[in-house]
């Protein structure tokens, strides 16, 4: 299938906002989405962003039955490790249903890992549902494996009322 | 006990990378840890770092046998959730173990959170490895919560020739 991957911009914002809404609601958690076109476009393309993205998108002739060419997104930052130094977080990967099983996928999460290892980094985190089964099936047949099983890392949260009671203590 | 927290700066590297090999020979793991102190101190604290730091000190009359002064520390970086935007991400938090107890991680954590909150930040995340116990409860004591548990969210990590292949997709 014909695509291409290019780094997201501020016109992406409007896109990227739906997709994360159609990941959510994948995910079954749409309730928990408080992000905005508004704040994607804030957080990701100002001055010190919060966040990278990179696009996936299809020739026009291409575009969905709603008239969509954006068909797939992934969100990253700079991370580190203490143990071995710079490295990658991936937020989020996502393609449209439709054009799932065609390589845009493996494209994304691919670039991720060049920008990752151009920036010294040695490492690529990120997190899965441990129910989205063809998800975790896709990234353990990338190389990826699954620190929470293989060696117990939890991961934790604080947020909301919680998280400014932390902040008081 | 007297001790107060700070911003890391390029000084403490030394005690950084001192700590970090005692928390990782805690979590058995210290043939893991590749970074340096020469490696921190770029990351961290050249233009554009990968990481910030804080420390907890106690006064010169309370320092260790071995003379240490800087007894703690946590290291974070901002990040961001595709669901609610600006976030924290604590990557490391350590306390010397005969200064546990008292108070110091809380402040630790506690200062993570400020920060945070400061920077607009709606959530705070972390990992644990779940056979570290103590950890486990002192973090779920302050109001966090263990996403791996109640929502099946995994880490998944790709390093090394793995990262590599990954890239050349």
């Amino acid at each position: 299938m014909d695509f291409s991957i290019r780094a997201a911009n501020l016109d992406d914002c409007k896109d990227i906002a739906r997709m994360i809404m159609e990941l959510a609601e994948y995910e079954k958690v749409s309730d928990h989405v408080k992000v905005t076109q508004k704040d994607l476009e804030q957080d990701g393309f100002s001055k010190n962003p919060f966040f990278h993205g990179i696009i996936a998108e299809v020739p026009e002739q291409h575009k969905t039955k709603e008239g969509h060419t954006k068909i797939g997104y992934a969100l990253y930052f700079y991370s580190y490790s203490s143990f071995v130094g710079r490295a990658i977080y991936m937020e989020d990967l996502y393609v449209m249903p439709e054009f799932r099983g065609k390589g845009v996928g493996k494209a994304l999460i691919s670039k991720v890992a060049q920008l990752g290892l151009a920036a010294g980094s040695h490492q690529l985190n990120f997190t899965v549902l441990d129910w989205n089964k063809p998800s975790v099936d896709f990234y353990l047949s990338q190389g990826c494996f699954d620190i929470t099983t293989t060696m117990g890392y939890h991961c934790m949260r604080c947020e909301g009322e919680a998280l400014k009671h932390l902040a008081q203590l």
